[in-house]
């Protein structure tokens, strides 16, 4: 016990180290004052801790997210500041991921398709890293796009005082993490901020170069969000999509080390505990938080035991904002800039766009169509650009319910695709295999696709008196599957042919017992596709307890 | 040949009786003038029978997409007549329609599941019925939804003249239904009009009812529409969701008639018809139009065999437009109300909602939340409660992948779920069924679904050495499928477990040895699963021309 609680202290040490960093540059790269990182840095991990799942989510802010909220807060009206709006934001968040508790909704973070998340991730990551290139460079530039970006740095002009102080950060950390040892490489970005401090309050070196300036006492200001109705209104949209963001990066780093730890996560207490934490940042003068990736791993690495490791983070976290509150003021800004640049463009690759191309055409152009809204658009368009597109790939794919014509495989009780195996087909029964679920996405398609494989029976074996189809792989029939097979039992019936089922699963039969649909529509029902090959007009029925025993092959 | 010009000449003008009252009436119940309904049942039926492919869709002005438009005009600014909005929203609607017809988006049809889209249609039944009980008994109450109409009806007061117009016209329509014979029912809506204009035009029975009044001389206004830009985006999200409902509401009565008709129809022509027919609205003084699905049916009963009976039906509104000029001025408000009424209540039944509750409660709720959002809410919400409510549904239940652990039943080559069937299973190799398409709405699930069912095996039958995944019933791979099949590897690996795969179908191996992922991951492939069960840890790998050829079982 005593270890695990060691185990968990030493992680916590090693983490906030990477955090405090962290925590300021994201601030501003929120466009929010650096003390709103630390604040958000402190209770909501806390919250998490209490209500959360996962022993290593590495909570607080995020580059990505911080990208969304400045580009959020970017439209707020006059006389609302940037950090009252980040707390209605974090507000909102934290209500919308617990009413998605509350509906059980966590099946939400399917929405996001690989391709599309990891798309907007490296399109935001090169936002970032563009957007950081004017503070470093001393440059006025600004702008949420690279044509923004790129227009206004014609006339931003250009600090060399501040290039050097943020050149030579950058070297500093790329340097750490080559040449250095792996703990200079977590260290090195707290040394540079301690140092840089140092060196710009104690040195005329700093002269010239924007500095983080001073800031009000750094007291937790614990106080309810604003309750403006327009405000909140006017941010909803953002927050759907950070929460959805939030909810989404956090659960894929937290699932994964979940499977590399052999342990088991609850992805509803995932959702609990992100609401909690994003309610508690909104009345303790925070911003949105989630799961890091690069902190998470950490955690992992550093050997994290349990949630107690993030009470000692927000410890950490405390001393640092009572030792950092006054030096803080004297941080050049291009410093922080260099250590947002350098932890965000080590998760850009390349790598994941070649190999969504090589395997799908439409996958890799959709994530590369998500990368370029990031950067032409924003980001809240490109990420609605990525669940619709994926959506949309899923419908044109699965619009038409794959079914097989079968037939009888010689000498056995088998029946195999026409297509692909030699087999034996009677004229006056067409044998179909249904190979899906019939949901509302592939209903509409059924008779069409049912009717066309009749017509090549027809064509091929002879004239038909009733269709068969074998529903062995149909897990689940929705509203939209069962008005289909109304449908096709009335085209069928247009035709004279009668409709049959054999192998259907016990929960499908269920449901169709359920409402007397196979006694209202006349849909005889054999226990094996055999059996209904073999049948007569007038079937059998098996009950369901016959349907359910060991059947025959 | 002649036969089916004089058949198409004969349904086109037993239509344009049906038509010539419903464009009036749905014109004002869009909030637009009569002729503009008129002028959008002219050219736009002649741009779809170019470009169409169904010889019975019954193309004009619909009662729900005459809600959709009320609601979507009454946010237009200052300045900005209706008829001007109409003629925007008609060309962003064709232009939408004619994108998604270039990108092959056909399939998004789909997108409405039968509850949302039955939800709607009842919705908005209702609430056009409930909006044109003002209208008929001469209140001033106006309203888009149920509390707004209520609370204006207080003060909306009344005039006992125009209830008796208006209840009398939906008497007599009412007569005409259930008493008289089938051809006075098609004629009785316009022989009530021209009834109701000659009384009121020539007597004084009609003093103190609203009446049409005096219109603009009845000329086709070729223009084009208004190319300001705010409007324009304003109104664009209106546009996709009038688009979206236009696109499947007539798909879904062309289809239906055509499986009954045994004709073919193409869904992508469909799409580039109706996108035609409303950019050709957009330019003719008309509004957003789509199929009709009463309209349609009559064209089909009435015996029309090509498009040319839509040709002879715009000819016939041209014929009514040139008679109906002047007297148009005279005809009673209420009586088009009752028209209305007559005509859209028809469609509603509450059957739907007792199916759907009993066979589903969660498919039963969502029909009901969107009939109420319609009559509480708007058009919009409620159609985007629908789209967004259908996708929840599906991703709740789809979200973990189905896969049944499988055994050999004794004697055979055969594989059955162990949950059902008496079967044999080797301690060394979990035998693992995976019973649908890998994709991004189940991939998630995969890893965690596969690791509890190696724990049961290993609890019941033994240590094992091996997972084999029989991947028959997968028609798909998506790449966030794919990734997760890379996170089981990785997972299973953890536990020194080995992944393989048997049956795999031929389109998804082309997929995966495009790549090289069987030879990246070191997974052996088996042509059936008893010989990948049988198999010790050195596997064969067959060739795909080995897989395609006819298999032993």
């Amino acid at each position: 016990m005593k270890s695990t609680w060691r185990a968990d202290l030493m992680a916590g040490a090693i983490v906030a180290v990477l955090l405090i960093p962290q925590s300021l540059a994201y601030a501003m790269l929120a466009g929010l004052p650096p003390q709103v990182g630390l604040y958000a840095s402190l209770l909501p991990l806390l919250a998490y801790a209490a209500l959360g799942s996962s022993p290593v989510l590495g909570l607080g802010p995020v580059a990505v997210l911080a990208l969304m909220i400045a580009q959020a807060l970017a439209g707020l009206p006059a006389g609302v500041s940037a950090e009252a709006g980040a707390l209605v934001l974090a507000a909102e968040v934290g209500a919308l991921l617990g009413l998605a508790a509350l509906l059980r909704l966590d099946a939400l973070s399917s929405l996001l398709s690989v391709p599309a998340l990891r798309g907007f991730e490296n399109g935001a990551t090169l936002m970032i890293a563009a957007g950081q290139l004017p503070v470093l460079l001393g440059s006025a530039a600004a702008g949420f796009t690279l044509p923004d970006l790129a227009t206004s740095a014609v006339h931003g002009g250009l600090r060399p005082v501040s290039a050097v102080w943020g050149g030579g950060a950058v070297a500093l950390l790329l340097l750490s993490r080559r040449a250095g040892p792996r703990l200079l490489a977590r260290l090195a970005p707290l040394l540079l901020l301690v140092g840089a401090m140092g060196l710009s309050a104690f040195t005329p070196a700093a002269s010239g170069v924007a500095q983080v300036g001073a800031l009000p006492s750094l007291a937790l200001p614990l106080a309810l969000p604003s309750l403006d109705k327009p405000l909140w209104l006017q941010l909803l949209p953002s927050a759907a999509l950070v929460g959805l963001m939030a909810f989404v990066s956090s659960l894929a780093v937290s699932e994964s080390l979940a499977q590399r730890r052999g342990e088991k996560l609850l992805p509803a207490a995932e959702l609990r505990g992100l609401a909690a934490a994003n309610l508690v940042a909104s009345f303790t003068g925070g911003m949105p938080v989630a799961g890091s990736f690069s902190r998470s791993i950490l955690l992992h690495e550093a050997g994290s035991r349990s949630r107690w490791s993030l009470v000692f983070v927000a410890v950490f976290m405390l001393l640092a904002m009572l030792l950092l509150a006054r030096p803080l003021a004297y941080l050049p800004k291009p410093v922080l800039a260099a250590t947002i640049l350098v932890a965000v463009l080590g998760g850009f690759t390349l790598r994941h766009y070649r190999e969504a191309w090589a395997y799908a055409r439409a996958e890799g152009l959709l994530m590369a169509a998500v990368t370029a809204a990031v950067l032409l658009w924003s980001v809240g368009a490109a990420l609605a650009l990525g669940v619709v597109g994926s959506i949309a790939l899923l419908l044109q794919r699965t619009a038409r319910p794959h079914v097989a014509r079968i037939g009888r495989v010689p000498g056995t009780h088998h029946y195999r695709n026409v297509e692909r195996h030699v087999v034996e087909c009677r004229p006056e029964v067409v044998g179909l295999r249904i190979d899906e679920s019939l949901v509302f996405t592939n209903a509409r398609g059924l008779v069409d696709v049912v009717l066309a494989l009749v017509a090549e029976h027809r064509a091929k074996v002879g004239e038909p008196r009733r269709v068969l189809l074998l529903m062995g792989p149909v897990n689940h029939i929705d509203v939209s599957g069962l008005v289909a097979l109304q449908e096709l039992h009335a085209a069928l019936a247009a035709e004279d042919l009668g409709l049959e089922f054999s192998e259907v699963k016990g929960p499908v039969l269920d449901r169709l017992k359920a409402v007397g649909w196979l006694e209202r529509y006349h849909v005889p029902l054999y226990l094996s596709h055999h059996q209904g090959i073999q049948a007569g007009e007038h079937a059998l029925r098996p009950s369901l307890a016959d349907h359910d025993a060991p059947g025959q092959l």
